[in-house]
């Protein structure tokens, strides 16, 4: 399986020229989009997305990612292979937090490859989705191998405490996994105080609550409600926690 | 075929994390993406959006469907099978229009399968692929048989009157079948009197128009431009019918 | 292969509509969504933006096209054979610019199959969907040869110095090949001059510039930004050429 995560945006051609690519190099293979807008230009927030998200794919899957800023420029081009996962994609951060949170060491690859064509802003289509084909047909990457752990991101958190995705209803995604804060921890952002809560359902329609999301994720929401505009959440945003207070934010 | 029809925003990860899913369990049946920006929330709207689809699909279709405010809470999971077609999803209202207009007596069973992982708020991914994946299949639904025909839905229309989805065109689609009117009924929607034609370059550019769509809802439109923000139209605005009148809406 | 060009916007139903039509009529066929968002009831702007992309695909491709806002009046269906490649859609000039493009004098005929259901204004799921399955099988187009070259687009240009598209980032495509500029050409869109570059890390982040696109098209780009806002461009809107000053667009 071929797993897509780009900041294309969710029109335009990109998706479907990739995904040609790989019809015709590896037919047969299943290809799943997963984000389409990921954080643009952000491999940073795109790096704390993507970790949470490749957990629930086999061993073996690869993932195309294009988060890719510098694309054209001196970035180099990747394969990174951690916890039976492959990834493909630039060698700008953007594999540093499924690296890190491997089991055992990551192995890395810078990309050797030379397409018959390369054009100097879409590697997606010309570099990486040959790459991504030929691994999921069980061919090795074309490649160097190269010392998986780059200290280029080690001052990086473990978490990402600001909002790394917006999803369709306006849910806030943090970068923060559920799991390393207080089950009772308050979410501050702006002048809320965010509780946390288990489901919608639990809350009334309109309010606002903090949750684990389905992917370990801690997420703002608002009951059939849209977080983003009523508590003036967007990308980047920072958010802080403080313990659990006695009075809520209605 | 499994068709997937929900309100997770064009953008996300939802509908490829559900795609990955049944890849893995239902590899080899086709699955397509139908809706995903059926009216969020509004289970109501989107039963008399969904009625109006599923005549195209075949006999043993498949469909998957998430409009799930009460996600996590009270609402049952449920499966229905209604002229020959399957339906997987909250039981909130989802599938009484469909289920009222079937043929013969529908039937439908509450889910009592438990994933080995249930998310509280994501459970197209861990509970509704699963048992759809299981369906196309060919194997029955994991479930109990209840009653088919549930009172709660009783008091909704046979038809709704009012704006139920909008496309990228800026049309606006009602939840009333073109059958069910007068062939020259006129819709009066706020101050708009809009006469039926049967296609857009039967108007002049720019000149609203209602029309039977090829989903046989009526639908309102503007030949080469947007319906919505030209007669300020938006989700869940009421439209009523009244006689035709001689005087036309410019 | 099958490819789907049309002007449906992303969310919505047709596209799934017109997959499911495939899956049934032409099992096993991969489907290629390459544009979703093409210019929308603009046949002439979306024949440069297709003219673009069809190279990549092999011979024997068939694209099946909807930006048709002629549907259910008068403009015939069409099937177009051009260098190899398959055209289905509709004959408002959407094939203008594949034609005269081709190396070889290309074929058209007029679609003669009448579909057991024909809505007025779904053409693409009840009549081009079904011939696009038919070609791609093999087996010839349902229709009667005409004239390939029809004098009507005669008057269109080689290339349209206009703005054809805006991708997802903001960036604006226009209709025009670099081939076809010197490549020192500088766009005066607005009060700005704009220079060419080879790639976005070539230029400061929020610096604008042109490129020869992936597809060979001129496209305006800010690096890290939206050309779109930050140039104030949007589709339709003119460009111009110069030859190139001193002086950059800062």
């Amino acid at each position: 399986m071929i797993v897509l995560f780009t900041d294309f945006g969710l029109g335009g051609p990109y998706t479907g020229q990739i995904k040609a690519v790989l019809a015709r190099l590896a037919p047969g293979v299943e290809v799943i989009e997963l984000f389409a807008d990921a954080p643009a230009h952000d491999p940073k927030a795109a790096a704390y997305l993507l970790a949470a998200y490749v957990d629930e794919f086999p061993s073996g899957t690869v993932f195309l990612c294009v988060v890719d800023p510098g694309v054209g420029g001196a970035r180099a081009p990747i394969v990174v292979c951690a916890n039976g996962r492959w990834f493909v994609g630039p060698d700008n951060g953007l594999f540093a937090i499924v690296s890190r949170r491997a089991d055992r060491i990551p192995r890395r690859w810078e990309i050797t490859f030379s397409p018959p064509r390369l054009s100097a802003t879409f590697h997606g289509r010309d570099l990486f989705a040959p790459v991504a084909a030929r691994i999921a047909r069980g061919e090795g990457p074309y490649g160097e191998e190269r010392p998986a752990h780059s200290a280029r991101y080690a001052d990086w958190p473990d978490d990402l405490a600001e909002i790394v995705y917006v999803d369709g209803f306006g849910n806030a995604f943090t970068g923060v996994r559920a799991t390393t804060v207080a089950p009772d921890a308050v979410i501050v952002v702006g002048d809320h105080h965010i509780h946390r809560e288990r489901t919608f359902s639990d809350v009334q329609p309109g309010e606002a609550f903090w949750y684990e999301n389905a992917n370990g994720l801690i997420e703002i929401a608002v009951n059939r409600g849209r977080a983003d505009t009523r508590l003036g959440l967007g990308l980047g945003d920072r958010v802080a926690f403080a313990e659990a207070v006695c009075d809520r934010d209605h």
